[in-house]
């Protein structure tokens, strides 16, 4: 089968073998965003052009494809939520019929304040995660853009909250007062475990990332260690301010997961660290699995 | 004499009588970044070009023009700081003779952890609006782009800390995921209102923020309100991430400072409001005042 993430900005493509294991991958900067006229066909047929045999027929996909602005809509599923409730809610896309297509739903949730929170192509890493963690009661986080938290108990996805800390990393680096002073990034995990520190100190997030700047003037910090101190700061408020009942795991990117991994070791946390791609694949596999076994 | 604020991004210079009262003001987006090859004497000129009598060959400024990138550099002073310490660190500009340009210095502090801070600029606010104040001791919150909050006792600051609040406003109303979303803002107190409790709430800023996005996907807010509503998020946050000791002093633009000013009283902490024109302009006069009387 071909296992999809496709994404606001990216694309990425996995060959599965029947056990689910990836034989072959490729990510192309061609978010939902960027397909010229909606045209999700041509896109997908483009990127597994030379993947032809009779095992790809069967694709399934998950993140922002299912969303309105994707090939079809597929409704949020609400949480609690487990794997069986998400391969339900699964809808085909609109194809030729030389292929079967498939799209996950999100998941949509309230916070304790009754707010709401979604997520599109997490729900599926989480899936995956737990089929390759040991453990089925966890809290899940998934860093990057929109990191998100989520409780998973007994298998089943309860809540969830998304915290903006890779938006605002990028933001205040491109274009804050902060970003005109930083050098190019050279690894300092120091400062990292600095800004870790500084999260935990009194008056706040808007006070914290102004210490960017004045560290610096004041010679305490150079250029180059600014982006691992602003990470630390802001990775730091995200896991300060959320309540993380271990075990963790943390799905993400190797070099992002680390630093995730460490600012739950600085508070005691000890956490497993599972590839995106991983938990990707195993999750959509997953969901295929299940829909076969409940097809007529 | 003229006083004059001379920031980043705007150039303010105010004609005062001998009282210290404005007779005539004048503001353009000329900030130390955008004089050509520094001709700072030049751009004073041409502001106060028929301002001419004898009574202002005295030229007093304060702001980022005593920066290194300025007209001449202006060490900063250290916290405790009263009126008299900021009037004996004042520096002569170069001139040509015509007149006599006096810079203040600006402040630098250390937070409770040990953080430095500084400022340029407010602190003669902060002694303007003390001077109009019936109070010697307050708390005095300047906001803006870098709001600042500082501790006034007996008339001297012994502290203050930054909140970069404006600007993280700025940059998620223009680069952001949540920016998109937003409408042209259609003033909202009660959204406004809603933020400052959000703020209050479990899960932190990084989190509160994406609640712009899906609020609005989920049809609880509308467009047009969730500047409004951001606006109350980051307040709130700056608010109640810092101890705010009673009485407190608003200095600011009239709505910005009554957006504060409800913050505030949302809190239960009443605030006077002082127009940071007549901050500006009291303080710089105070400084020349105190600078005449120790003339020889």
């Amino acid at each position: 089968m071909i296992a999809i993430d496709w994404g606001t900005t990216h694309l990425r493509a996995y060959r599965l073998d029947d056990a689910g294991a990836i034989v072959s991958r490729r990510s192309q900067p061609k978010g939902i965003m960027a397909i010229s006229g909606g045209d999700f066909a041509a896109a997908l047929d483009e990127i597994t052009r030379d993947w032809h045999d009779a095992a790809d027929r069967e694709v399934v996909m998950s993140g922002m494809i299912g969303n309105r602005q994707g090939w079809v809509e597929v409704p949020y599923v609400s949480c609690p939520a487990a794997l069986r409730d998400l391969a339900d809610a699964v809808r085909a896309a609109p194809t030729d019929g030389a292929r079967d297509v498939l799209i996950c739903p999100g998941l949509v949730s309230r916070d304790a304040d009754g707010v709401p929170d979604v997520m599109r192509g997490e729900e599926v890493q989480i899936f995956g995660a737990l089929s390759i963690s040991t453990t089925t009661t966890a809290t899940v986080l998934l860093p990057g853009t929109h990191s998100k938290h989520a409780a998973v108990t007994n298998g089943s996805i309860t809540g969830f909250v998304t915290h903006m800390t890779g938006e605002v990393f990028a933001l205040l680096s491109d274009h804050s007062i902060l970003g005109r002073l930083m050098a190019p990034r050279r690894v300092d995990l120091g400062s990292f475990d600095a800004g870790l520190d500084r999260a935990r100190h009194r008056n706040g997030l808007l006070h914290h990332i102004f210490g960017v700047r004045t560290r610096m003037l004041m010679n305490e910090l150079d250029a180059a260690s600014l982006p691992d101190y602003l990470s630390g700061i802001l990775i730091g408020h995200e896991i300060a301010s959320a309540a993380i009942s271990p075990p963790a795991i943390v799905v993400g990117e190797p070099d992002l997961g680390a630093l995730y991994r460490r600012a739950l070791d600085h508070i005691g946390i000890g956490a497993e660290l599972i590839e995106s791609d991983a938990a990707t694949t195993r999750g959509l596999h997953a969901v295929a699995e299940l829909r076969r076994k409940t097809r007529p």
